[in-house]
C-alpha cells in the first residue's frame, strides 16, 4: 500500500504527527503537497464537491479508496497497519485518548499565538497572546506535563513507553510535543524540566532510533518556523 | 453491562455527547456525579495516582474494568456496542472523523467566552471574547455548518443521517450542536438559516425519537445555562 499524506507543505504542523509514524515503519508513502502541483491537488480535495467523506481540514491520508482526515483518525488508521499500537482493544483506546490529549494540548498551543482568530496575523493579537500566554505557561502546560510523565510513571511496563512495553505511535507525538514546546517556549520548559524528566529521556530514545534520526536529519523534515504551531516568540516565554 | 458515566453533575458539557447516545440505545448508566457522594467519586479518579490510565478531564466512563476518557474515544468504544454506528471499518473512521470535527467545533464554542483562560471568569475576559466572537459567528461558525451541511448532502444513502442509513451517535451529536449554538447565538443562527436547512431538519428528527423525546422531558436533561459550552451572551452574539 502507498500512502498519500495531504498537508501544508511549507510547515511541520499537524502532519508531523503522521509523518513520523509513516517514517518510524519504514512505509511506502509520498508526500504529496510537496511535490510539484501537489498543493492545488490538496486545495481540489478540499475544495471539491464530489467526495462523499470530506475533509474539513488537511491532513487527511489517502490510503487506496480511503480518505481519512484528523490527525487522530489517520492514527487510528495506521497505528495497527505499521504496527505502532498494542494489539487489545483497551490498549488502542487508551492510546488513542492519548493522542487525542495530545491534540488538545497542539490545539491551546496554537491559540496561544492566535487566541482571537486563525485568520488574523499574530501581530494583529499580540496584546491577547502575551495575556493568553502567560495563563499557558503558568498553569495549563505545567498541568499537561505533569499529566503525561505521570502516564510514563504508570505504565505498568515500564516508563520507557506511553503504552504498553513497545514503541506506539504515542510515543512518537510526544517526541513531536517535546521538540515543539522546547522551540516555542525554551524558558518555560527549562523552568519545567523537573515535571518532565521522563519525557525528555523519551524525546531523547526517540530522535535515536536509526528511521527517525535519518529523518530528522533529512530534507525531508521541515524546520520548525514562525509559520507553524509550535512558535517562538520571545514576549510569549516569559 | 451497566456503564457509569463521569462527568460535572451542573451543566450539559462534553458529557452531553454522551448522555444522549446512552439514552437513545435506552443503555443501562449512571450519571455517578449527579448521584450524592458522585461528585467527590469523579475528583477520587481524576487526582488518584492508582490508576494506570487516568483521564485528563470529564468526561470519562467506565465500563467492567476499562477507564475511557476523552468524548470521542468514549463514542468509539461505545458506538458498536449501543449499535449507533455502521459496522464496517470505513464508516466507523469516517463517523469518528466527523466526531473529531464536533469536537473542534465544541472547542472554539467554548473558547469565545473565555479566550485567554479556562480558569478566569468570562468577565476577566469580556473584551477578548467580544473580538472572538465577532470572527467567530462571521467566518468559523459559517463555516462548521456549511461542512456538516455539505456532509449531509452528499451522503449516498440519503441526506437524513450523517453516516450511512441509519441514525448513529455523530447524528446525537450534531442534535446538541444545533441545540447548543441555537442557546447560545440565536441571531447569528437564525441569519445562518439558509446555510443548514438540512442540519435543522436532522435536529427537529433526532428531538422527536421517543427516547430523545422522554430524556429531554425528563430531569435528566440539564438546561442549558451560563456555567455551561454552550452560554448566551447578547455581546457575543451580534
Amino acid at each position: 500500500m502507498r500512502y498519500q499524506l495531504y498537508y501544508w507543505p511549507s510547515i511541520q504542523g499537524r502532519g508531523e504527527f503522521v509523518r513520523l509514524p509513516l517514517e518510524e515503519a519504514g512505509a511506502d508513502y509520498v508526500d504529496v503537497a510537496r511535490r510539484p502541483g501537489g498543493e492545488s491537488a490538496l486545495l481540489r480535495f478540499l475544495n471539491g464537491r464530489a467526495l462523499a467523506t470530506p475533509p474539513f481540514a488537511p491532513p487527511f491520508l489517502k490510503a487506496g479508496r480511503l480518505v481519512i482526515a484528523q490527525t487522530a483518525d489517520i492514527l487510528l488508521y495506521l497505528g495497527p497497519r505499521l504496527k505502532l499500537v498494542p494489539k487489545a482493544e483497551a490498549s488502542r483506546l487508551w492510546a488513542h485518548q492519548l493522542q487525542l490529549t495530545v491534540a488538545d494540548l497542539v490545539a491551546e498551543v496554537h491559540d496561544v499565538h492566535h487566541p482571537i482568530a486563525g485568520s488574523l496575523y499574530y501581530r494583529q493579537q499580540k496584546k491577547e497572546a502575551r495575556r493568553r500566554a502567560a495563563q499557558f505557561t503558568a498553569e495549563r502546560l505545567p498541568k499537561y506535563l505533569r499529566y503525561f510523565e505521570a502516564v510514563l510513571e504508570r505504565n505498568p511496563a515500564g516508563d520507557r513507553h506511553m503504552v504498553g512495553r513497545a514503541l506506539s505511535y504515542v510515543d512518537l507525538s510526544m517526541f513531536q510535543l517535546i521538540a515543539g514546546l522546547r522551540y516555542a517556549f525554551p524558558r518555560a520548559m527549562a523552568r519545567l524540566a523537573r515535571a518532565h524528566r521522563r519525557l525528555a529521556v523519551l524525546h531523547a530514545r526517540v530522535a535515536e532510533r536509526p528511521r527517525i534520526a535519518a529523518y530528522l536529519a533529512s530534507a525531508r523534515r521541515l524546520p520548525f518556523s514562525e509559520e507553524g504551531i509550535f512558535r517562538h516568540y520571545p514576549e510569549l516565554d516569559a
